[in-house]
């Protein structure tokens, strides 16, 4: 987590704030698995952690506050690979991120914050600063790869760490499929390819080939 | 749109029941260009097209049915392409794709869409019908790329779409950037590449391949 998003509040950790912050947060999980966004309340949270809802108001002023803090929380849980070559680690990122949310608790977080973002724009914006922040972090996986000469040296870490993201997102938030094993490998086959192609690359995706090329390639790929 | 969108009473192009729904559509698109989601209600979409409140009820019965319609209509701008050759053909259906999303009218609705579909599990069905149609009918596209042996023969036509589409739902929902020029380019270079290297085959992706192969491609590439 960023500075940036760090809550108003001392943080001790054991101390009272992050005793405060465990059960406010295990509380939003809680009701979230059970009752879904629509169904959550400040009032809620406050009688399932046993916390004072004036206190919960002064740290986190809004339901929409309370699923963005959870969501950095739950994220660490996707530790960034480092396995010495990219194919294996986009491999690696995309299974991790598959196995996060093969979870339905995280699937209706996911579905909480993107559900808030579009009618909160302080929440929106929470929510757009975190990715970005992922991305960045992430990134690091592609920075390394450029360094290894395994691809080109324009191409875009974070065009390519969407790239990873982004058939997940689909998958949860519009096709409402599972998230399964085969997403996570079609994912990582897909994105190696991709940034072969140089579609990330920062100087604009190289145009689509002609038909002539396509059949060639086509046919070696067979 | 299918028939088992069809929302309840018979529609004569340009009777009276095709001018109730032109009339209230309309009101609902304004409202959420307006407000968006949240401040969306039936009683303002019946003041706004000027149409019982009760009618509104009785055809729709709630606002996620009407965003839901909403979008099917507005999806019918997006027409399929065929230029006779699949790269092109992904490379239009992202264009367009990308056009449509560039207002600001239709980014809202797809928020909204999705917002709904996270509070109301009829809405939630509904969206999730509606993309599998979509899906379906621009799996076409694949179907024919495969007759031309464009690619592999057990490339997964739904697949290969999902993949279209996915780098503009994550960019809005998630990333929350704008939707230019250079998402559709990369997004229709990103999935040609996929498709060649078989990320999309109904068997499963192929694996990643291993380093030495990997060092291989990377310097054709470059």
């Amino acid at each position: 987590m960023t500075p940036a998003h760090q809550p108003p509040g001392e943080i001790r950790p054991g101390g009272r704030t992050a005793r405060t912050r465990a059960a406010v947060l295990a509380a939003v999980q809680h009701e979230l698995s059970e009752g879904g966004f629509a169904a959550l309340s400040m009032e809620r949270i406050a009688q399932r952690s046993g916390i004072h809802l004036a206190t919960i108001y002064r740290r986190w002023r809004s339901v929409e506050g309370l699923v963005c803090e959870l969501l950095m929380e739950a994220s660490t849980a996707i530790p960034l690979p480092d396995s010495g070559n990219l194919p294996e680690d986009l491999r690696l990122l995309a299974r991790r991120i598959g196995s996060f949310y093969t979870a339905a608790p995280m699937r209706r977080l996911v579905e909480a914050v993107v559900s808030s973002a579009g009618r909160n724009s302080r929440a929106e914006t929470v929510l757009a600063d975190f990715f970005h922040d992922r991305l960045r972090m992430a990134g690091e996986l592609v920075r390394r790869g450029i360094e290894r000469g395994e691809v080109p040296p324009d191409t875009d870490p974070e065009a390519v760490m969407s790239a990873v993201g982004a058939p997940f997102y689909y998958r949860i938030l519009i096709a409402r499929g599972p998230v399964d094993a085969d997403l996570a490998e079609s994912t990582a086959t897909a994105v190696w390819a991709a940034t072969l192609a140089g579609a990330y690359r920062t100087g604009g995706a190289a145009p689509v080939a002609d038909p002539g090329v396509v059949r060639q390639r086509t046919e070696r790929t067979e």
